[in-house]
């Protein structure tokens, strides 16, 4: 399979979820400010839903630069992530209408550690599949960013019937050590072309 | 007709309908875990789906691996392939909305099976457009996959006004058999250029 | 500006259009085939619409096929025509739920008419564009089609206020019409490369 | 990263947005014109973003003709920019169904308003990026469109608590001066080439 297709299949759903997400936000009804109060929870839960989708994509463009060949196990675990995203809109929608209360807070957690673990399983298998010398497996080798985000998650899940204001601390976090693209990628391809 | 476009276009569509199929699922207005409760048929009928809209997107774009020439009557056969699968997010919401019902149950394996003659049909005019020598014919020689599947879900139609768990195990083995991605035209591929 | 972008933004937004389009089809409460009964006009109005988004996606491919360099005005000349498309779900879901009464009709048609004029306009920027040997207006020389779509038109918008069957016959045989791909255009490119 | 990934996923997320504002227009439930009455403003709003929306993507593209590295904080800029586009469905959908009143038209300035801002900030850094004899900075050298932009939201904003219709006059008219695709990069590119 070319990658070019299925890293247009993969950037339409990226897209379309970052962009159908907004329609969680409905229209309210008054015309004065205080009919926007409301939305103020679910403007703040996609804000930081799109940081996490625009982070998603950012990073699977990057690793997919390594990659030369898809192969069929490839295929389906990117499908399995592009699954987990689909979710987002979801989960975000139920926590900002909810106003971040415990149990919405933590099915956020759930979908964002999910989505990582299905990550972690794509990225896997493009080193396993570009063998001994893996460009992708030296790119990402102290890949700190990659362990510690579903380790956050997964106190972050808990912590939501505690206190959803740690755990929403936990995820806008992960989500800002993230927000610097990921250089490692970077930084190997071109010692390569050097 | 270019390919690259006729295969954007219906990357684009299917991306779209796998993306707002999510869009059946409506946020709950309660916060508790008893407030998804109800999803949970949406939510499973919604993962179906999503993997059934994997399977074609997977297989559409491996038949097209075999093609070179876009005709007229290919385009108009693949909008006919389209315009059923656009039929799925409402086939899905009904069903799941119903708790898997018959009668929902029934018309999700009716637009399952006019999917796939209308794929079916598609693939006869590639075959056909190919001449005696056709390269898809070979691959697909022995469909099995493709000639059981209509089968499967005319058995299972009928089946779900006796029992929609079946019918349900029906659609769900028929799945499970497509899952793994279409190797004999990977392999006729792969022997052509060897 | 070049003319891929300008397709793939073109393809883009017709492949939501055909897609969201379906959204105006609302899952039924009911779980009988009664409860899908008040959805057949709705059901019927999807089917026309995409046919005629399939023919509008399908000519102004081939239209862009004799297209080398993209201008301003043609670029907003084709936004123009992608606003009138844009507004096909409308009028599709207005005429679908009033079961095809006259004034939904008629707006139907005057939808599918500023299309048509819009793909016109778009033509002859294009034709005056490529100057006195123009390809496409070669192509388009005795476009019969192209003029008799908006006069059908405009005969069925009035008409459906006396009844909105003839409307949608004059609809439905414009739409049988141009399901024939536009052969003219392949033929002069076929001829050129000769 | 590429810069043909950059510009689809832009061109993705655009083409969304322009597609799925239409949703903001809910069909009326009566059959006769009257039933329409009420979705004039939402109509009128519509194309107003609508326009924007092109003339934002029509710049884009201008000013990505004369990126050829796009690099991290570029891609950020633009997911930014991206961010406040993905508004505009919603602040127009707002102000169309409160008849254009006070707030709502001043929120939309406010929307317009950061997309400009955002706008700027990539402009800024693609000029940053391509050093002193940057290209993008000679094209927009004498950049009064763009300076102006945010100052005439920045009167239309508090003016709409006066009268919105001076707002929504000075919002019409920054639409109207952008029309003109930016011929000033399409000189540059082609003096350049020259």
């Amino acid at each position: 399979m070319g990658k070019s297709r299925f890293e247009a299949f993969s950037d339409g759903v990226i897209a379309i979820i970052i962009t159908i997400m907004v329609l969680e936000m409905k229209v309210p009804h008054g015309e004065s400010l205080q009919a926007l109060r409301p939305l103020i929870p679910v403007f703040l839960s996609y804000t930081l839903s799109f940081v996490y989708l625009g982070i998603y994509w950012n990073n699977h463009h990057h690793m997919l630069h390594t990659v030369h060949k898809v192969t069929g196990p490839m295929l389906w675990a990117n499908l399995h992530l592009l699954f987990w995203l689909s979710l987002v809109p979801f989960a975000t929608g139920w926590m900002g209408e909810n106003h971040f209360s415990s149990m919405p807070s933590a099915l956020y957690g759930v979908v964002l550690l999910m989505a990582a673990i299905a990550y972690y399983i794509l990225q896997q298998l493009i080193i396993a599949s570009q063998g001994p010398g893996s460009l992708l497996k030296k790119a990402v080798g102290g890949d700190w960013k990659g362990r510690a985000s579903p380790f956050f998650y997964a106190i972050a899940i808990p912590m939501a019937f505690w206190s959803q204001w740690v755990s929403l601390g936990l995820y806008v976090a992960v989500a800002l050590i993230w927000l610097v693209p990921d250089r490692r990628i970077e930084h190997v391809l071109a010692s390569q072309e050097a």
